[in-house]
C-alpha cells in the first residue's frame, strides 16, 4: 500500500548514511533533488537521532525546514535543540510564514527571540502576529502570505498590483477585499478576477458571504468549514473582523489526519504522542500509563467477582459463562461509543441532537439485548442441562441488562465529556469497559446467587 | 463543538416541515438561500424519508444535487429511487461532472441511461469517461472540468483562450499542459501564468515533475499524494499518461474523513455503513452481525475455561483473577493494533519497514509484560495470602505470556491482512481479542492446574 510516487524516493536511509561517509558531494546532490516530505521520510527511517543529525548536515537550507516539519513533534524538538540561532534563521527564511512560526515555536524561547531579532523587519512584522496563537487554532494554522486589496479599487488596478507584488505568494487562488479599516469585505477568486471588465470595482465582485474562520477557532472546526463549503482557502479574521491571515486546504488536510489519529489513539487507550519511530522504552512508558489505569479497572471487576466466590464454588459453570456477558457488553458499548465520538468530531452529533442520538443508541441496545439474551439463554441451557432452563433465564437477563448498560454508557460517556469540554475520546474506552465488566459480572453472578442456589 | 458558522443555519427540520404545510413560498425562498451542505444537514435531521421527500420537493434544482450528496449513501439511494429521469437530469445539469457522475451511479441503471440520452452531447462526452471507474479510485474522484493547453502555445494565447473558455471552471488554479497526443507534459499554476511574459512558450514554464495520480489508483493513495506534496489540485492520467481529469483538494478532504471513519468503525466492529441517521432496526441488524461474531469468539474462550472447571472448583480465586489477565492482553493488543492500522493508512507502515515495526511492538510487549507481571504477581499474592506466593508467580507468568501474545497478534494481524490485500482494520479487533482471551485464560488456568494443585 505504498504510494505509487514513492518510486521517486530511491534513496534509503542506509544508503544515505553510507554516502555520508564516502561521497558527501553525491549525497548532497541527491538530497537537493528530493522533496521536503521525502526528506522527512528519510529522516524518519533513520534508527537514531545521531544518524538524523548526520543527514541534516547535508540537507540544503531551503529544504531542511519542510523536512523537519514532517517529523513527529517530539523528534522535531529533539533535533531542533541542536540548532544555533543562525542555522534556524537560514532555515526559517525559506519557509512560508505559517511553517516558519511552527519552527520558531518548536525551538527554545531564547533561540526564537534571537532569530526574530536577526530577521529583516518586514519578515518579523509578518511572523509576529502568527506567534503566540494556540497551535491548534485557526490562528496557529494561518499564514500571513495573502493578497488583499481595497474594496474601492477597479479590477484593472488589482491586476496591476497583483502582477507587481503577488509573485511570491504560493497557491494564490483568492484575492481578499478589505475596507479602509482592513475589515474583510469579501473574497474574490483569481479567475473571477480574470474574467471581469477592467473598470469594475472589486467591491461589487467580491463574494461577501464567503466563509471565514476566527483566529481563536479550534482547528477541528476550521476543518469542518472546509469540509462543508468545499473551498481551497479560508480567510482568517480577528474578533473585530479584521483580516489577519489565510489557511489553505493543504494545511487542513494535515489537520484532519492529525485529528483522526488523535481520536483513534485515544479510543484505543493510546497517548496521541505515541509514535512508530519512538524508542521502545519511550513507547512502553507512554502505553504503560494506560495499561495501569486498565489494571485498576480490571481489579475493580475482579473485586465484584470475589463477592460471589461462594456461588462460583457451588456452580463453576458460572465462571465459564461470565466472560461472555462481559465481552458482549464491551463490544456493543464500543460500537456505540465509536459512532458517537466520530459523530462529534465530524460535527454530526451536536447539543441539538444529542438527546435523539442517546435515545436511538439505547433503543438499539435494547433490540440487540433481547436478541442475544434469547440466543445465549438457549445456548447456556443446552450447554449445562444439569442446571436446567433456570441458568438460561439468568444469563439471558444478565445479557439484556449489560447490553442496555453498554448502550447507555457508550452514549452518555462521550456526550458528558463533551459537555464538560473534555475530549470525548479521552479515556472513554476504559471507563466504558469498566462499566460493562462490572455490570456484566454483577448482574450475572448476582442473579445466579438469588435464583440458582 | 458546533461550527460557529452553524449560526447561519436558522431553519430546523421541524420548522421547515411546518412551513411546508402552511407557507410553501416562504419555505422555498428560505431553502433557496441556503448552502447545499446546510440543506443536506436539514434533510439528515428529518426523522423519516417521507419528511425528506416533502422538503426535497421544495429544494431548487441547482441545490438539490449538492444536498443529496451530503447524505449517507444508503439514504441517498433510497431517496433517489423516487426520482424520475427528467428530475435526475435537471439536478445533474447543475452539478460538476464528478458529482453528476456520483449521482448517476447512485440511481438505477435504466434511469441513468435514460438521463445520459437526454443530456446534451457535450455534457455526455464529459460524463462518460467518469462513469464506470471504481468509486474509491482516482478515476472515481476526478472531474472533467479542467483547463488544458498545448505545450507549444505562448502565454498570450493561453490567456486569451482562458478568458474565452475558462469561465465556468470552478477552482481553476492550474493550467494543464499537454502535447499533441494529449499526454500530460506538465502543470502551470494560474498565477505563474499571470507573471510570465506574453511570448514565452508554456512548455518552458510548465512544472514537469508536478505530482499526478493514476486513474486506477486507490483514493487512499491519492489522499497521501495531496498530504505529501501540499497541492490544491492533482492531474489524473491513464496508464498511457494521457490527461483524463483532475482532483481538487476539497474532494480529498471528504475522502480523508471517509477513510478515517471507515478505519475507526472497522476497528470497533462496526459496518462502515453504520450511520447515526439510520432507523433503529437497520442499525441493530448491522451491528448484530458483528456481535454474533463476537459471541462465537467469546464462547470459544468459555470453552477454554470449561476445560479447567475442576481446577476452578478447587481454587475459586482463579475465577476472580482470570479476567485481569485477559483484559490487560486485550488493551495492550488493541494499542499495538491501532498504531499499526493507522500507520498503514497514513503510509508510514510499509512492506519495507514492516519487520522493524513488528520487532519494536513485540519488544514493547515484553517490557510491559515484565512490568505488569511483577505488579499483578505482587497484588495477587497479597490478595490471596492463603494460596501463597505461588499464585503470584503463576499469574505473573500468564500476564507475561499474554502481553507477548497481544503484541505479536496486534502487529501480525493487520500486517498479514494488508499482505493479503484485505483492509487491515477489518475484523482485526475481534480476531485480536479472541487471541488475548484464549491465551490469557489458557495460560493462567493451565499453569494453575500444573503448579497450584
Amino acid at each position: 500500500m505504498q504510494n505509487h510516487d514513492d518510486k521517486q524516493l530511491q534513496l534509503s536511509s542506509k544508503e544515505a548514511l553510507h554516502l555520508a561517509k564516502w561521497d558527501e558531494v553525491r549525497l548532497e546532490e541527491l538530497l537537493a533533488s528530493m522533496h521536503g516530505s521525502e526528506l522527512g521520510e528519510l529522516l524518519l527511517a533513520c534508527h537514531k537521532d545521531s544518524e538524523r543529525q548526520t543527514l541534516i548536515n547535508h540537507i540544503p537550507d531551503e529544504l531542511l525546514g519542510d523536512a523537519l516539519l514532517e517529523l513527529p513533534e517530539g523528534m522535531q524538538e529533539d533535533l531542533l535543540a541542536e540548532f544555533r540561532a543562525d542555522e534556524v534563521e537560514d532555515m526559517v527564511e525559506h519557509l512560508d510564514s505559517d511553517d516558519a512560526a511552527d519552527i520558531l515555536q518548536a525551538v527554545d524561547k531564547e533561540i526564537a527571540d534571537e532569530v526574530m531579532d536577526r530577521l529583516e523587519p518586514s519578515e518579523r512584522r509578518e511572523l509576529e502576529p502568527l506567534m503566540g496563537h494556540d497551535e491548534e487554532s485557526a490562528g496557529g494554522l494561518m499564514q500571513a502570505e495573502l493578497f488583499k486589496v481595497r474594496d474601492d479599487w477597479p479590477v484593472e488596478k488589482v491586476l496591476q498590483v497583483l502582477r507587481r507584488f503577488g509573485k511570491e505568494i504560493e497557491n494564490l487562488n483568492y484575492v481578499y477585499v478589505v475596507d479602509d479599516d482592513d475589515l474583510l469585505v469579501g473574497v474574490l477568486s483569481l479567475h473571477a478576477l480574470l474574467f471581469s471588465e477592467p473598470e469594475v470595482i472589486v467591491h461589487d465582485l467580491a463574494q461577501s458571504d464567503f466563509p471565514r474562520a476566527l483566529a481563536g477557532q479550534d482547528q477541528e472546526e476550521v476543518a469542518r468549514i472546509f469540509d462543508k463549503y468545499d473551498v481551497l482557502a479560508l480567510p482568517v479574521v480577528d474578533e473585530r473582523g479584521e483580516l489577519v491571515g489565510r489557511i489553505t486546504a493543504d494545511d487542513v488536510i494535515d489537520v484532519i489526519q492529525e485529528e483522526a489519529t488523535e481520536d483513534m489513539y485515544r479510543l484505543a487507550a493510546l497517548s496521541d504522542e505515541d509514535d512508530l519511530a519512538e524508542a521502545v522504552g519511550v513507547t512502553a512508558r507512554r502505553r504503560g500509563i494506560w495499561l495501569a489505569v486498565n489494571l485498576m479497572t480490571a481489579i475493580a471487576a475482579s473485586i465484584v467477582i470475589s463477592q460471589f466466590e461462594a456461588t462460583i464454588a457451588q456452580v463453576v459453570a458460572l465462571a465459564v459463562l461470565m466472560p461472555i456477558v462481559a465481552s458482549m457488553g464491551g463490544i456493543a458499548g464500543t460500537q456505540t461509543l465509536t459512532v458517537i465520538v466520530r459523530g462529534i468530531a465530524l460535527g454530526r452529533v451536536t447539543f441539538s441532537n444529542a438527546r435523539r442520538t442517546l435515545i436511538k443508541e439505547v433503543s438499539v441496545g435494547m433490540v440487540s439485548g433481547v436478541t442475544f439474551a434469547l440466543v445465549i439463554g438457549t445456548i447456556a441451557s443446552l450447554w449445562f442441562p444439569e442446571l436446567g432452563i433456570r441458568l438460561g433465564w439468568i444469563i439471558a437477563a444478565a445479557m439484556l441488562i449489560n447490553l442496555f448498560a453498554a448502550a447507555l454508557a457508550g452514549a452518555m460517556i462521550p456526550l458528558t465529556l463533551q459537555r464538560l469540554k473534555i475530549d470525548p475520546a479521552l479515556a472513554s474506552g476504559t471507563i466504558l469497559t469498566t462499566v460493562t465488566d462490572v455490570v456484566g459480572f454483577f448482574s450475572f453472578l448476582g442473579l445466579a446467587t438469588m435464583f440458582l442456589i
